[in-house]
């Protein structure tokens, strides 16, 4: 089995905690967070260590692999440290907001030759895994328009929004993430617009709440990307794929499959609240794929520093086309 | 162009008169019946004749062929006559309550040779119509179970049901014709039970508001069918169809395709309200397979007074099953 | 009865002569068409006058209306004769490609005072006029965002392609209707994309045929239109708006419900091949407003010229977008 | 945490082992199988101990519940010696294919007072689940008719059908359960009827492989079942309640949300194979319910001997129904 430090014990860690348990090749054997009551806590769930600091836990010889899942402003770091400590990395998007220390992260994990993966659980969705692959088969032929809505369920609190590196980065980014995996080829041109609809103030500090993009790609390729920061129905998560063959979707799930019909309407459950209902099963197969195909199986990470920098590249031209009102190259 | 007769002015015939006048090859040409008011009201919508009997309709040799519409007590009559004048006829659905009478109807057609169609509509619905011929070309394989829904909108008022023949002969025998048509087959079992759910009362005069039946062929085929005179979201009718390779099914139609995703539910349309909306398209191509193919071309009635005389045996043998509480043999 | 001229028995002609026979106020009195023959055909089928130019019948008094169901570049001529003549009229879209020639055409009709309506059908579409219902009832409160696809089933002839002028004003001007009618709103700001991935050669006259397009209004909405010239799983045509309150969405209609269950796969009918079909039940609908509520009752034509001009002006700016590479302000 | 041990290390207790890996509130302490290597296999893979027999791993006062899960033949012998070494008991249905073997378990439990849970799995889908809660708050009114549909997707081999008690008893025993939990009543009557269409040889050892049957409660309630052994599409488990206020349906559930439009038909994933699949989730939720909810919270269990033993009686009944070819009174 192998042994896995959790490094962050927030909302995210407690899942991945979950994640791990689910594995059957790895064991929850320590969690470290810099508040460590919230270590010990969730440590004494899984009968693990807890530690108070990363660094201390990246000294224990005992731990095989760690699974980053700390605040964004804290990766770029604990990758570094990982990297020099030899551990295995899996780590929470985005690996950080800024290109340089990406570079400074990537370079760290060239040297020290251990595999890190990038958590983009959404390529690890049955749905979206089934359909990538077929689009991979040519089952619509050649791709000419990709279609992605991302609205989550409820705006986050404004002191998150202000830290959190704008929409584009910190939301869209998933989906930039989707068009590159899905139509195989990269963005040559981005345009992007906006509007605070659901909380005007959010423009005080440059930021948005709905978006709308186009990207082209060389090939031509078209794609459509929208987002919203608050869907009432719940997560809204659907991709759409058009091609000279015919159409590939996904569609929401939702908690049941009930069906009420009354002298009114026929009335379904809506969708899943959020994500960690949502991609329940894909964040258990990125973790399945992280502890036994990477760590255990020594293959390559599906996900890997290149996918994590891109994405910001995309965000970081989406982000200027929207400030500018024009369309940006890349 | 082919001058049609429509006999009977009230609901049913009010639709039919609008059917033939879709009708690319027929002309509504005259309308009988012996509510005067009625027959003159509809024939000037048509800038058609108004007869005041079907008897002295039918002595006007400008007429091609007549749509019997009136009441079912009436059919049998009516054909015989029709059959003398030598008109080709549609009847609507059922050629009569009564065995011996139906059997009167088939002597006289023989005798007249004139084509006669029995409107079960439902033939001609195109998802129906669909699955018919899916199971036809082996789509499902061996048939092995069938499941028939039907569910009517509203219970009809107590006098009409008290000299409807019953649910099982003025309802159900629509699905027994279903039941043949798909099976291709004749049930030689049948067990009926039911109940008076929606209002105890018809209880009283011998009939019931709510039935299940299972039917076996020849064969080993199972076949289920339910009822009930009232479903408060719209009018119900559902096929499946089981068999070794698969299954087979119609859904119900709504008016609009509408989907609102609220904070509560996916609120979707309800079915339509009752027949005249579901089977719209039915009821138009039966009656252009009545004109077209067998009053122009010539071609042999797809329904025939043998299929209407056999639903009547089936809805006499739920009967029995229901009133003696065991399986009966046909 | 309103004594119907119909001008062009081509295409549309040909359905839009079946629609008027559908209308309980209305009857096909006249077809004109400068191709005698086809005019003559159509109007025997129908027992209507034949005229071999559109001129010569507006000189028959017995006419009430008109229906222009002629070539795009023959409207703007015929309008503003049958506004002279004095005859109401139902015209096709587009009114004209050129905006002096459309207001050539207001002019002429406000001189005359006589009704107008232009055929922008979807909004007589159920399941479209539904939504749009909806939404003036606050259904999803605010709108934010606003999603059409129309993809047409197949590549039209590129005899056709280069003289319907271009993709954003022979295709997407319905979509243009829909956004402004869904909205409330005018467009401030386009930006316009595409690519010739159907059929490259179509670039060599400047046109494309897959495009995307996203719009802003003054008050924030984002609206996002893509179109595509071929969809071989038939006519795709969806309507998706996003609200604070929830979403609202049309879906594809199907020829059939017909489900079928395999050990590969569920399969289910795909969406009817074109217009004719999909929008059969809107253009029913548009023809009993134009000769019942308008020409009979007087009612003001729910569609106008203005409507018809303002697709044409934000047409000009998304071809402007999509030739110059930059968002174009409205 | 609850030491849990398994008995029976076959297919269904390996899912078991994960079921109970996944409680919060329980671990698997030991697995018990007279194939001691079976057990020791499972065992080790979830760190427990391994026995050879139950009634060792009874005689572990470490031990505080048991998971019997071995084969239906062994389980009344287990739940009496399980109750007589006073452990709380979660046994998988059925609890025995004779009446007089429940009783002396019932006894048998009544005397240690022992918590007893028998796993009827469905009630704890939270489709079917969320179904049931919608009956009690009269969702659709009174319940009139109630139809299950259970079909398995690959016939069993003929060796585990000639000892498995036969289609009713084995099968539709479930369904039996749910329509007892659903309608909130017992049978008055039955009718079942069947064939061997799927394999005539079963007819030899008197069982059969396509069954229909209709129920009818003291209130008058109607309910359908049907079963077949084999589905070809998959796992086809489908409940609808028809009641005065509307109706209320579970649908089947798919590994992927997956749409695929071609220029043939619009295809979407079949249903999930087999019972572990779609079953998954309440699996996981009756092993909570008896861990968490009876063990260690000390509620009463919510299937009781009680239910498991109406399954079994109008399972009986049924088969005798089936045999004499009449409907049989409850």
């Amino acid at each position: 089995m192998i042994r896995a430090c959790l490094i962050g014990a927030g909302r995210m860690g407690r899942d991945h905690a979950h994640h791990i348990h689910l594995s059957h090749d790895a064991t929850l054997y320590a969690v470290a967070d810099s508040h460590f009551p919230s270590a010990k806590e969730l440590a004494d769930k899984y009968k693990a260590k807890a530690y108070s600091s990363a660094e201390e836990a990246l000294l224990d010889p005992q731990i095989d692999a760690v699974v980053i899942a700390s605040n964004t402003d804290t990766h770029a770091d604990l990758i570094i440290k990982a990297a020099k400590a030899n551990k295995p990395i899996f780590c929470e998007k985005p690996i950080d907001l800024n290109l340089e220390r990406i570079d400074l992260c990537s370079a760290a994990l060239k040297k020290a030759g251990v595999p890190f993966f990038v958590g983009f659980n959404r390529r690890f969705d049955p749905s979206i895994a089934d359909l990538q692959a077929r689009l991979k088969q040519k089952a619509v032929g050649r791709v000419e328009q990709i279609f992605i809505s991302s609205r989550d369920h409820a705006l986050p609190d404004k002191s998150f929004l202000k830290t959190s590196g704008g929409l584009f980065r910190d939301m869209m980014i998933h989906d930039f993430d989707m068009m590159r995996w899905l139509s195989g080829e990269e963005p040559v041109e981005i345009y992007a617009t906006g509007s605070c609809l659901i909380d005007p103030s959010i423009h005080e500090f440059g930021d948005l709440d709905t978006a709308m993009v186009i990207m082209k790609t060389a090939s031509g390729t078209l794609c459509h990307i929208n987002n919203s920061r608050r869907s009432v129905y719940g997560y809204d998560q659907r991709i759409e794929v058009f091609g000279e063959k015919g159409m590939l979707r996904t569609h929401n799930l939702a908690p049941t499959t009930v069906e009420h019909s009354t002298h009114e309407a026929v009335i379904m459950d809506k969708p899943h609240l959020s994500f960690p209902q949502r991609y329940k099963d894909a964040y258990r197969i990125e973790m399945d794929h992280f502890f036994t195909d990477v760590v255990k199986n020594g293959k390559e990470p599906s996900v890997s520093v290149i996918d994590g920098r891109r994405a910001i590249v995309i965000a970081d031209a989406a982000e200027e086309s929207y400030k500018t009102g024009k369309p940006v190259k890349l």
